[in-house]
């Protein structure tokens, strides 16, 4: 069992295609899933109506090992890999019992929005980092 | 061949499901693509950031006669069929080439956005109306 | 609170849209969510590969009466509305606490598959319609 | 402008999130957007119904360097970056008129289906190769 923090979910009919598996693209949705999952447990929302700072991806990355299946029940584990002063790195393993479905990577920067829908990359709050790591490390999680 | 004004799409991988079709959710955002490409050929878009109106949904219903597949082009023709001071209806219809897919309607309403995320309805802006049936009226739309 | 069987869902961020609601087309995922739910509560599932029969849409309608928002929960309710030999319909409320968000129906036909993927209606199985009602009649659904 | 097949969309409603911008996992759909209408470009159709073969995804990566908003028109760039005996690694570039949105990578195995839904490895045909590459490298393309 990968350590960190385990969202469960499943695989719903309109996330399949027509080979007959999840569409590849949904593990990127599972993954935003479990990161907001994360979130929640740690007391906080990764978003709110009107919220000055937000979380855009600089980047995002999964190697696909085994196929998915409707109604499939499976875990993603989400743990955070690389933190700097600007951004979040959470490493995942997504796994149907025992079967590694595959892993992934997302790496999120923390922005200030302006009035001009720019956004400016700004330090990760602190308190926030510390809620997620204290919820990740935690034995049981 | 439908009257209205006509979009052109094709059916994409991921908008297909297992059973080998277009999922029957996909046919609803033929139709706002449909809506929203009508806007943009009478010279506006339905959304903008920061924008005093919006156009949530009433209602909207799809009548499914065939299924689409992979890759098929499909037009969907879109009219106005009914108008009231607040809301705007579209019907349109999905086919490929002369065999229709199906049927649907979406009725929007108009809406002025408060501070606190509370919608409240609105009349139409009389030349937003003109503008767009003077577009699915055109001949040779 | 409506009567039938019910489902809970969380909204996902890749829900929304930039209205900052819900994009209206997930209602029509939900239903189908709940639909499929309930398949799995009277122990059976709507789709398996290979399955000889299936259950395509003959219509979908939603009348939206208020936004959902990101991480709202919120429950699906789902009915048997109508029976007929060859098709199925079923009602929805959707609901977050004592707030109705819409409601609405799907009606669903039964086919075989043939070898050249033309789909031929077929009368649905007994079995299938005794075990759904069932589950949808009951008293603690 | 960066070498090889490009493929020109619009962004749609449905694509972007409560942020405002296009969701993350959008891009990935864009990215195979491109690679089917690449192989169609080639003359083919990378799925049909009772297909022997199947292409799918090892890995999927993107980097995002800038959000893309509602409507905007954006193009795909895709070259083939690696090829070995079994699998094809496409390189992608997405952007906005002059400004580079984020660039990525897909790899797909070829697969062949087995009756028990077991996907094996096999070598790409030589002619699906020769048939991209003599797209991806023309001089106009």
């Amino acid at each position: 069992m990968p350590h960190g923090f385990r969202y469960r979910r499943r695989v719903q009919f309109a996330e399949t295609d027509m080979a007959g598996i999840v569409h590849f693209s949904s593990m990127f949705k599972y993954m935003e899933e479990a990161e907001h999952a994360l979130w929640r447990a740690a007391g906080m929302t990764i978003a709110r109506a009107g919220a000055p700072i937000a979380w855009p991806r600089l980047a995002a990355a999964f190697e696909f090992q085994r196929p998915l299946f409707f109604e499939d029940e499976f875990d993603v584990t989400v743990e955070i890999s690389a933190i700097t002063s600007r951004t979040i790195q959470y490493a995942f393993t997504i796994a149907r019992d025992e079967t590694t479905i595959g892993t992934g990577t997302m790496t999120t920067a923390c922005v200030k929005k302006g009035d001009d829908a720019v956004m400016k990359a700004v330090e990760l709050p602190a308190d926030i980092v510390a809620r997620l790591s204290g919820v990740v490390d935690r034995k049981d999680a």
